[in-house]
């Protein structure tokens, strides 16, 4: 991959979710049938934690469950045991291969917990208190955005940031459009991961800013760039942006890539968009 | 666009022979029917000139008929002198332009014409006579690669490169494989334009230099990325090769991004058939 700068890698936590038709769960771990041979994949913590090793992650996850939405009482309560369990298990294994390797302090990879708990707050407040009990460099808010809406997104996180320890970052998983980006560092996130920007990039869909601050409403709007209106728009996706895209090329020969399906557009509206976000983010930190 | 480099461009010759079904062909120039809304578009030589000034282009090429394969000896006669007259008009056309931007002899674009005559050898001489009589910057063997087989287009290409003058350059268009490219130049062909670097590497298909030297038999081997065999291949694609895929990366993570269709690996595959063309015609022009 040649990637120098640092990584972050999930834990295969959120395929026991997305791939629930090819797998079981036992307390051991997630077993996976391959969609090609058929045969038998077991995740276990101990394991999704050596194949971060093998990536060369710098900041890891535990093996967690992400569960389904909506999801029973019962069910949530019985998972979120297992992923406590797991998270156990996890940070056991972590510490092991640590002192096996002697990584300094210094030099070791980073380990997050998840938070589970579904949308009851009593599940997501023993989630936190007994991760917190093992004790992790930082503390991701897992099982949203996998359903609910947006008012029970921001609830969750507002539950679980209150009770997370101010010194170590919280990570919201999945996470988000650029308004939900916005509320959740309002109410403590300091951490996203998400496909938005680049898979709206991919589909013609352009962020742009307007003349409004972050914390306002409607700070941006989306440019659809398929849209015959730019076929002849000689101006710059946008003006003040400083992205390869925006330096270089007009709306119209964007449009055009686009229309004649040539891999440069998606690459072009991908690195916009995350400019995007980027140039967000730093707003956001100076707030 | 932004591309600050030497543009060549054709024009629009080939949609003649490529567009047939929806094309007329007068005296005046060729009368295509949009697509889209069923609309007419002349292509006069002259508008073709036109084209290529708003393009920006650096060597021009004359609106030509681009004759089918197989065709009659009475159909390419007829043809020819339409061809010819095309080359005539966009020739004067090209000169009035040229004199009207007040564009030097060292700054103007250049402008090639193009022989056609088919497989008839009486014409394709015709149509270098003509031609020279007129007088370009540059000559380009048209009308192959057509769906003749490679002995038909060596046999052209020896006509045609035989009384052409020695001290302009000549262009075989849409040409070729890489054994193709040699067996040209050896006849005399300094210019080539072709998808086929690009389009077999989209294909995953990698041209592999052997120890052979360009004008010797099997100078090369293909490789077929998304062959099981490079799952765990940690070899470079070409040990020897300087390109950003080969100096960076592997055979199994080249192989990894065709599988989960990642568009970084269409381009790296075509960053890297592109070299092997480059380095080919380097050791050519060596030779």
């Amino acid at each position: 991959m040649k990637w120098d700068r640092p990584i972050l890698t999930d834990s295969g936590g959120f395929q026991v979710f997305s791939l629930a038709k090819i797998r079981k769960i036992t307390s051991e771990g997630a077993i996976f049938q391959s969609e090609i041979d058929g045969s038998r994949i077991t995740l276990t913590p101990e394991k999704a934690i050596d194949a971060q090793f093998v990536i060369g992650s710098d900041i890891m996850m535990v093996l967690d469950e992400c569960t389904p939405y909506p999801c029973t009482y019962e069910y949530a309560k019985k998972s979120l045991t297992m992923t406590i369990d797991w998270a156990r298990r996890s940070k056991k294994h972590f510490e092991m291969i640590v002192k096996k390797k002697k990584l300094s302090e210094k030099n070791r990879p980073l380990i997050f917990g998840i938070v589970q708990g579904s949308v009851f707050k009593d599940l997501r407040e023993e989630a936190v208190a007994e991760l917190v009990k093992i004790g992790f460099d930082g503390y991701a808010i897992g099982g949203v955005a996998v359903g609910e809406n947006m008012n029970q997104i921001d609830e969750i996180v507002c539950w679980t940031t209150e009770l997370l320890p101010k010194d170590k970052p919280r990570y919201l998983m999945g996470v988000g459009k650029p308004e939900e980006i916005v509320r959740s560092v309002h109410v403590g996130v300091d951490m996203f991961d998400c496909v938005i920007p680049t898979r709206e990039a991919r589909h013609g869909r352009l962020y742009v800013r307007t003349k409004k601050r972050v914390a306002e409403k409607k700070f941006y709007d989306v440019l659809n760039i398929k849209n015959a209106t730019f076929r002849d728009d000689m101006r710059p996706v946008d003006k003040y942006c400083v992205c390869l895209l925006c330096t270089q090329f007009t709306r119209s020969y964007l449009r055009h890539l686009f229309s004649t399906n040539e891999g440069l557009g998606l690459r072009l509206a991908s690195l916009h968009n995350l400019n995007f976000y980027l140039r967000m983010m730093e707003e956001l930190r100076k707030e």
